[in-house]
């Protein structure tokens, strides 16, 4: 084998795995979104078929082989390429470290616990769902116990969405967050209630989808490569490459708000993925680098972007536009106000900026505790009611609004979380760092988000997987992550709010 | 090897040879359905590889091995396996006389083309179909010197969908309908015409959809595991297996019947594919045996039950609930009447019971001259108008309503046509060998589908690909197939609606 073949060899297998992806990516979406309830068993067997080909193919011994020759080269590759067998070499030696058949099984646990989420979620019964969430939290450990034997699992479970993340550098930054914002959420309490009920009443599913593709163009997504569908709970997944993306929302009748910043969440993920530089469409680098940098998009286009005032003026017209009637005595101030509502609530995808990062530290006690051996998952529920309480103040009324609410551990995401409160605060950082050239808030109050747009893709959404996620950071913020940025951004935009 | 390590061999191809198929046919419907409109190269991309994949894994030495060792012990095995490896042993022979990178160069081609079709048909742009039809004629050509070099080419496409079918077969078959058909449709010409007013109007998407949904119930369809999306042009497709199919429509506003009866045409489709015997899933032998006998299935629900005087008395009062406004002042009689209008029209799938054999006729006579080397496929539309004007007397106004219409070559279908009328053929010998034990009558006009369902699935649909079509077909009459019982049904049928 010589250096040109082997490259070429690389980019067959790297093709053929984005095929591989697009398959099983496409069978996952299908089944949140279209296909018929009594098809699961049917995915299941296709899915546990095509993961065992996946597994085959990444950790035969011509694909080791060749990356092991390709990384002895590697000073002969492209930056990329380097970069590319850098990445896959990593992950297929800990994947080799899982036997296939428990790796396989897994996959079809995913899909199996997905479907029983559904109808547990649905009648909000624990019991149905919890030998899934057994099955799923005991593999994971035992996965950790493969992959990484010298570390505290939870750790290998944070790492797998954030490298580098421990549960050390998680207490710090929560323990910083909570300093600053316990006290917020108290003050906010004291001072004059804000009133949200503009964007309570009904507003018809048709429309909210229409708004929804206003927003999605709005924000700069290019619909002939971004599709929208609805689910249980709003997802984004590429499909095969950055060319193929989907996004998911979910229409409450009732309140406008929650569709309209989902749809501006996932709109955040999907603009990072799309605008992954081209020539890494059908390579291992293809799509975002970490769920914390994910997250740092997807929650700095619906709250930093989405949420703020001069945004608000610019979309309140076409709000009107797709709800006449509901929002005909309403001002843009009123809207402005009542989508920052602050108020403790049960539910992690509908409550505000400030209470937020507070449901995201339960859901990380609780992982770590069960993780590490400290409680079981028959006591979830009654742990999770009990810290809610303890937290936020509030009394969960059953499962369904408590421990069942998220999709994520039925799909096996476990350390997944504390990414959404990363990624927040590296979102107010880098919006620090974005207004020294941008003139973010004009941009806003204009609609006008290809300036915000190209300074995203130019520092974070062209690179793809070529960085790593701290590296990544690192030279987007021109310094080291500090979480003040967010914890002096809340504070500054809610003490206007709430006139505090 | 011993007998039941190479069964264990058989069942794990053919369960991975189902996954794949399962990710060609979700990637191909979710891009004729959902897929964002600029990612037809996306999927392109994939289906390229997995079906070069399907192509390696299908003509493998090992496979290849595999089927001929079992073939050899073909009296160990039992009768569903025995004709699996007939089958599979048959295809792939055929297969592997085709080079794999034309074989995969022509996968791409159909995506491509099918995108390109979408196109053409909607700006009515022949000649941006026109390179790639040709690509498509000539490597349909091409693939029949090198599978079947002894025959006519164009008794290679016959034979693809329906087993021993031949240029002379057909010439015969469609002489005996000219013969009964042309004077029919001339009486009926001369006698007083039916008004079908009452089903043109205004009807709202929505409530074609709810009415489609009920439609399939009526007719027995588990909703479990059948799907039902838009697209362009109505199909039928299974997604893994049995377990899973989709059925799609198009809805023309201004008529009410055009959704109607593509959804019933497609149920039947979807009935003969879901009511495989359970143990025939994930096995070559899933689903229906030839594009005759399926479309002998769809076109009996359609049209012989469908457009009966018993089943539109049924259905009424639930077409009067989704259209209460439009159809305040019809009667069922009116509706029968109107959806059996019998006129010479421009699109195929549009046209009455009477008539369509005619459409066939154009295209098939258009197919067999092409693919024969007399016609060139820049002449096709003319020659398509000269044929309507002669076969049917009509003017094509413009390609869009002439011969770009039907999605079939766009995708490879060349000989598949005359399937349509074999099987409208096949439907009414069926019927009458049914009505010996079932009150065909009594059933349809109580809505009571179970006891047709239960005659097909015994004679029909539980076997998939179990027996050849001839002896499927044969079986089930019990005798030859006579296309006599076809004419004899249609004249009939319209003497009495038009009072001839």
């Amino acid at each position: 084998m010589n250096i040109n073949e082997a490259i070429d060899k690389f980019y067959a297998l790297q093709s053929k795995m984005s095929a591989y992806g697009h398959a099983m990516s496409l069978i996952y979406y299908d089944g949140a979104t279209t296909a018929p309830k009594g098809t699961a068993q049917n995915r299941a067997h296709s899915l546990s078929i095509l993961s065992e080909e996946t597994y085959k193919l990444s950790t035969s011994d011509e694909t080791v082989s060749l990356l092991e020759y390709l990384d002895e080269h590697k000073d002969e590759l492209c930056e990329k390429d380097a970069r590319a067998v850098y990445v896959s070499l990593k992950d297929i030696k800990e994947m080799k470290k899982i036997p296939m058949d428990e790796y396989v099984a897994y996959e079809n646990l995913m899909v199996e616990a997905d479907d029983v989420w559904h109808k547990a979620k649905e009648t909000s019964d624990f019991e149905l769902f919890r030998p899934l969430l057994e099955k799923i939290f005991a593999t994971t450990v035992k996965f950790a116990g493969y992959c990484a034997p010298e570390k505290h699992p939870y750790n290998y479970c944070l790492n797998k969405y954030e490298e580098g993340l421990t549960m050390e550098k998680c207490d710090e930054f929560f323990a910083a967050l909570r300093e600053r914002i316990v006290p917020l959420i108290k003050r906010i309490s004291e001072a004059k209630q804000v009133d949200d009920s503009c964007i309570k009443g009904d507003f018809d599913e048709l429309s909210q989808e229409k708004f929804s593709y206003e927003l999605m163009k709005t924000i700069g997504i290019d619909l002939d490569h971004c599709g929208l569908g609805t689910t249980e709970h709003p997802f984004t997944t590429s499909i095969g490459s950055h060319h193929d993306v989907r996004i998911t929302t979910n229409y409450d009748r009732s309140n406008l708000s929650y569709s309209m910043f989902s749809v501006i969440h996932e709109g955040g993920h999907a603009l990072y993925d799309m605008n992954s530089a081209d020539d890494l469409a059908y390579t291992f680098l293809d799509g975002g680098v970490s769920m914390g940098i994910h997250e740092s998009q997807s929650r700095f286009y619906e709250n930093i972007l989405g949420r703020s005032e001069e945004f608000v003026s610019f979309i309140f017209p076409k709000m009107q536009e797709c709800f006449p009637e509901q929002l005909k005595n309403t001002t843009a101030d009123e809207v402005y106000k009542a989508i920052n509502l602050v108020t403790p609530s049960l539910i992690r995808t509908e409550a505000d900026e400030v209470t937020y990062c507070l449901h995201v530290m339960i859901r990380y006690e609780l992982e770590k505790r069960v993780v590490g051996g400290e409680l079981e998952v028959k006591d979830l529920p009654s742990e999770w009611n009990r810290l809610y309480k303890e937290y936020l103040g509030v009394d969960v009324p059953d499962d369904k609004h408590g421990v069942l609410q998220d999709s994520h551990w039925s799909g096996g995401g476990i350390g997944y979380f504390p990414s959404y409160a990363l990624g927040s605060a590296y979102g107010a950082h880098l919006l620090h760092k974005m207004k020294e050239t941008v003139n973010v808030e004009k941009c806003l109050s204009e609609g006008d988000f290809a300036p915000i747009n190209e300074w995203n893709r130019e520092h974070i959404w062209k690179y793809g997987c070529l960085k790593n996620p701290n590296v990544l950071l690192r030279d987007a913020l021109g310094e080291e992550f500090d979480p003040t940025y967010y914890t002096d951004y809340l504070e500054k935009k809610y003490s206007k709010i709430y006139n505090i």
